[in-house]
């Protein structure tokens, strides 16, 4: 017996690092990379002092929807995405990252899509993919089953001009749709509905097919919002992530504070309305599970909310002044 | 429809962060540790300056293993481990060290005691827990299904006097059983022998049931070698892990050199020799896929040799010097 019969195919494993290899030569590493893939760990020159900021994170079931649609070439950038926006929130530049990707059986075409997509992440995030681990594990997953994680180290750079205040406002930046979270509910409401994910829904408010449409990868914002975190702009920040608004919100806020949202104020994509309609969502639990249109939200002076807004269209996302801070604790839905 | 109903217990997951946020109080966490559990990152104040390490790495199968005698408390240790002693072979002390835990079904006890096992690694390899993601994915991993992976950063102490050069020693650090890796292969093995977790088997070697062998958690080499990295004793180091002595040494070489072992100078545990045996394993294959005994190897010059041993053994780590370099390329077994 030996391993290969135990279902791990060491070629493969290797074909995978190839790959890997090749991929890295189109995406040039910062000069800041020392040894990257293939040392026992990779190494990062940082030139920097201070105080360093770490998230893990992955892309929970929207795998299985790139696994539906047989589609693997974007969510990779969704990992990225999840850990260097939770790196800004709080208040990093992300310096590099690392994968962890999981294989019931290494199909080497369909890693090195993942990995392209990680690689264009780390390039849009601005940081290192510094290495990771492709592990196969038969019996964990199914031969066509797979699972990622992800890992970001950031410097941080945000310097807090003081802590939010009531009056503050809360500029929420457009996501790109759903993201990485809410997917177990999303894919739940499809089975339910019967919903053709190649099918395009008009009643949705999307011109592509649903599948399409709800694989989007996940909005990366570092490159727009660092520059304003250096100028004393921002006073605080969350990605909105699993728990939607109403959780990610109060961690942006010392203790009582809570922010008042004016639901009218900015545009809820209608795919998720429609969702939640075909799945007979509570509203609640709806802006507890869907980032709503909203995949980051910066709290500014009111002075500054002008020059914010002009920023971050400039940088290409759409952003509205969704709220602002005020006595009390956790979320209002005005 | 709901979050809930969808297979996504967000209760079950709150009572996981309680029971971390109290874990870690029995586990206090260095000073540097600035922001921990709660934030959007970790956050940690590094001293510092210079060169970072970082790897990512599972536990692999052996989380089968965990999961058929239903015992969690030392795997979150095997975690910690890979991942620590990666950063210690790339010279690094281990700063801080990241978890990500998905399962199919959160239950908050089996997940306590993984945790656990993970505060006890980083206190054992001097790190703090910067932070960590639990994922529920239903219909990724069945109810009792789990997967494990890790990140670990570390600082660059080690300053390397000199590259390796033939005459060199390679000194063997025990390992405490078979770490985490080849458990595809020993489950295998397992079944097609029809062997009993349950049992004890004198002819293994082992006076403990075999399960309990298998599960002894992999050994931390950090406390015992990093005193040896700033004195100018190691000229280069390989954690012995997934391709045995034969692949991982080579990493620790420059091109042109190799290593020629000899394999009766030091104890390989029988019980790799019995389920290597039982299984039909050719050598060649065994010496790729187990540790055969050493989980970690130091390169260092000849005249070092007594003071290593001598520290090593009174760390508790017995040590071999179990071959020397020689000019060549790979591992050649005299």
């Amino acid at each position: 017996m030996d391993y290969r019969q135990a279902g791990v195919d060491i070629e493969a494993g290797n074909e995978v690092v190839r790959r890997i290899r090749q991929l890295l030569t189109r995406f040039p590493q910062p000069p800041e990379v020392v040894e990257g893939i293939g040392g026992f760990a990779g190494r990062y020159r940082w030139q920097g002092a201070g105080d360093l900021v770490a998230g893990a994170d992955g892309v929970g079931t929207k795998i299985l929807l790139a696994q539906a649609l047989d589609r693997f070439d974007t969510i990779g950038i969704d990992l990225v995405a999840m850990n260097v926006n939770d790196v800004l929130a709080a208040g990093g530049r992300p310096l590099f990252f690392l994968d962890y990707i999981a294989v019931g059986r290494v199909n080497p075409d369909r890693l090195e899509r993942v990995l392209e997509g990680v690689a264009v992440g780390c390039q849009e995030a601005g940081c290192a993919l510094l290495g990771g681990e492709t592990a196969e594990m038969p019996d964990v997953y199914g031969a066509e089953g797979m699972d990622l994680a992800g890992f970001a180290v950031g410097e941080v750079i945000w310097q807090r001009p003081r802590d939010p205040a009531p009056g503050d406002l809360a500029v929420g930046l457009a996501s790109s749709g759903f993201h990485a979270n809410g997917f177990s509910l999303i894919r739940a409401i499809i089975r339910a509905a019967s919903l053709d994910l190649d099918r395009v829904y008009p009643e949705s408010g999307e011109a592509v097919p649903l599948g399409q449409a709800l694989l989007r990868p996940t909005r990366i914002y570092v490159g727009a919002v660092l520059p304003l975190l250096t100028d004393g702009t921002v006073v605080g920040m969350a990605h909105i992530t699993g728990g939607g608004l109403t959780e990610n919100l109060p961690r942006a806020l010392p203790r009582g504070l809570g922010v008042r949202l004016r639901p009218t104020s900015w545009p809820v994509p209608p795919l998720m309305f429609w969702l939640a309609r075909l799945g007979a969502v509570p509203e609640e639990e709806m802006r507890r599970t869907f980032n709503c249109g909203l995949g980051f939200v910066l709290l500014v002076p009111p002075e500054r909310l002008a020059r914010v807004q002009q920023h971050l269209g400039a940088a290409g996302i759409p952003a509205f002044a969704v709220g602002e801070v005020v006595p009390g604790e956790g979320v209002e839905w005005a």
